[in-house]
């Protein structure tokens, strides 16, 4: 459980936050809780499923939209986006330990790097030379900012980061640990029997508010940038290959891969696990289903999936066997209409 | 090859560890190596396959059932688990590392940090704020064990492995490098265009005996915890998103991601590559085969699968192509059933 | 956009990389870049569908195949691999940056290694009892070089690289950030209802010219080592397990998981995300599109896939309900010939 901060006023909450509130204002809460959370804490609700339990909540408040207030047995704070609400009333109540301006003396800064005055650089950090940390940046301990990097003000990266080949990063971006932002891309041109190594001389530019997971990588681009822009989510363990662009706004989930030259949209939602193959287009607003395969470009807004769900492995054997007749039993229902004199014109063809 | 070890008596290992010994007590093995191994090693059989192997096999002792025994050509260690005694024997005559007791005059320990006197921090580690360490643990060499963190005794973190988010591990469990535990799981929520981030406040609880593998990331939960119970096995680069419960004695091998907030029960395999969706449940005694894809909760101890083996790719691309005129090919056969005057009742309907 | 380094005669180009040169061999050129590039520049051409934008390059060369040199408008050089030439001419117009000889003071290096005069170890480094560091070698900021590990001439580990178990590289390697070369297989035996670890105590051996992606994990093998042979080129976030054997010149892209004991060719090419069973077989020259699941040994050179596209999420729905029912579709369709006294023998059995 969280620790509990300040508390603050259910009235003062509702004028911050823009929320009609339904019960007494000079109620106290001080950290957020889920519905089973007690009087001090403030939950939400989203999910009418969990309709039943809101019943018996004995929270300090919970923040719904007004059609599941009603009968609603404690404090509520009605909001159109209880999700959004929830969140910032969390920040407020959970706010991130501050910025504790300094130099750990055990950290490695090059002479040539600025770092702001009231930036903090953690333990055994390395600031490489001509690197730039912004105002309130936190390069925390063990993280590395190599040559020439910029971070923008308010810019945290977590610990054990490592940011290289004269990235870019705006402001407010937060990074989680083993993230690696500008390694080289995977460039390779065939020669006979070999590779020759393609030289990737390009960097990586990040917006503003954008969040990279534990353990993401995103490639330096092999001449020109990777670009992520404003707002972008990356969950844990994606790879971004060189030169990839993904729109303002767009959310990936964990464990998805994007190749080379790939170009997603603003606003999209991509399900984890998901594969999307080099060098062609995503528009706006695209939805892709977790574990989905895309090798081709989509442009029509809309949800996209290619998920097989497991099935128990024997019938499941069974269904891969037709899979692979497919062509056998295509051709026996051809004999069949053949037979029966029926003509399906091309729809026998492949 | 393994270092040579301290040699045993083939009788004492045979009184160690439980077996039956066909062959001489007072030969000494020092290793354990493969079926091709020489007289001072040690093997094991479980795979009827390399019975031939068996019949040249000039090593100290092998390991394997009864029913494998007749005519092996070398003393024998006759076991009902040929494998886990092979493991035990390992462990033996190739003992890790011991603990050396101390901090590294290179790491950097908070002062309101407790660690045990006979437990070792390597160099350039840092062990934060208000973390334990318990006994005989090892931080190994640019670990990072954050505020708060709990060790419990005798565990390892073996190299550059990230500990955050007030996460306790229990006793003996071993971390590889580059997995980061406790990172904030991905929590966002909409609104109109942008995202609003949810803070993530929980933590992770992880049992005794927990193996974790490189690069493995497991987030805190967002607001309860995320746990892993004894005895799991995770490989490398698994993903486990916040609030995600696994199960005791589950192993889940490479490169498989589990969404937020999933449950999976005790005893599970899971292959490796493996996607489970968030917010489902996977019973007890579930296995899933490799590259599954699991998106509704399952319940029946049995084996799941979806994978499709790859194909020669232009037969692939018929059936591909077949796949997805499915719709087709059923009509046509619904009107071959009319013409024949054959009613499949339900059969047709999707 | 990289910097512009020491300029060279177009003339001085064709004759250092066996080109024709169509123009005038003193123009001076200091940097690659794309087709859109300045006339310091030069650029390349492989992709016909490129060739209109050639037609308005302004470059001050490009590389090109004969057949596309006729109205180039800027002058060519000719070559039959244009690629593999661009690449070699980027290296010499932006070469990496010098080792820079010396151990930084921040690093940690035991007395019984051996770190070579003209070898670099940075910032925060540690080398570790008896490893060796070759000539020229670089070992980047805050990476680990384990007890015994041995690095050949030239290799580098650009920034916090893990190479432990005695792992040993070869000449002219390059690692990046967050990979793992060493970590433990996963190897356990179950014993009624929990896992004993089955210690690993093999070793990898990579050969020269190999290239390894960020945050890739590299398993020591569990008796013999882990091979990855020469010229192999491995992305990011691969997964390789304990035993596995890759042959020479063989390229895998981003996010590819290779379960243990299994033995791929040479000079393969694997697209990105695919899964490769355990304990199989993959012959020389083999290629796998991308997100292939390859459960079974192949042999015979060619293409192979398994990949299941995309489609909008109401159609795939329906497809996904039909493959489901396959086995009832293919009932039917028997039902049909039996009817029709069609005998397809075979055909229907699985």
């Amino acid at each position: 459980m969280p620790a509990i901060g300040t508390s603050f006023r259910l009235g003062e909450l509702a004028v911050r936050f823009g929320c009609e509130l339904a019960g007494d204002p000079e109620i106290r809460v001080g950290r957020v809780a889920g519905l089973d959370g007690g009087p001090d804490a403030v939950g939400f609700l989203v999910n009418p499923a969990l309709l039943d339990e809101l019943a018996k909540a004995r929270l300090g408040a919970v923040i719904l939209e007004r059609r599941h207030a009603a009968g609603c047995p404690v404090p509520a704070l009605i909001h159109a986006n209880p999700h959004a609400t929830f969140a910032r009333v969390a920040a407020l109540l959970h706010p991130s330990a501050p910025v504790q301006a300094g130099v750990h003396p055990s950290a490695v800064v090059h002479p040539s790097a600025r770092v702001a005055s009231d930036a903090e650089v953690g333990a055994l950090a390395v600031v490489d030379a001509g690197a730039v940390v912004g105002p309130r940046c936190s390069v925390g301990p063990q993280c590395f900012v190599g040559p020439g990097v910029v971070l923008g003000a308010d810019t945290r990266l977590v610990q054990r980061v490592s940011v290289t080949a004269g990235a870019r990063l705006g402001e407010r971006c937060l990074v989680h640990p083993g993230a690696v932002i500008g390694a080289d891309g995977f460039g390779n041109a065939r020669e006979a029997t070999r590779w020759v190594k393609v030289p990737q001389l390009g960097g990586v530019a990040i917006g503003d508010d954008v969040e990279i997971g534990a353990n993401t990588t995103i490639d330096r681009g092999a001449l020109g940038d990777t670009c992520i822009e404003d707002g972008v989510r990356l969950d844990n363990q994606i790879q971004v290959g060189h030169n990839v662009h993904i729109g303002a706004h767009t959310a990936i989930a964990a464990c998805t891969g994007i190749a080379g030259s790939t170009r997603i949209g603003a606003r999209c939602m991509i399900g984890g696990g998901t594969g999307i193959g080099g060098q062609i287009r995503i528009g706006d607003d695209i939805v892709i289903a977790g574990f989905g395969m895309v090798t081709r470009s989509i442009t029509a807004p809309g949800m996209y999936s290619s998920v097989l769900p497991v099935e128990e492995v024997r019938l499941w054997r069974r269904i891969v066997a037709r899979i692979k007749r497919l062509d056998v039993l295509a051709t026996r229902v051809r004999k069949l209409e053949n037979a029966a004199g029926i003509d399906t014109g091309h729809d026998n063809d492949i």
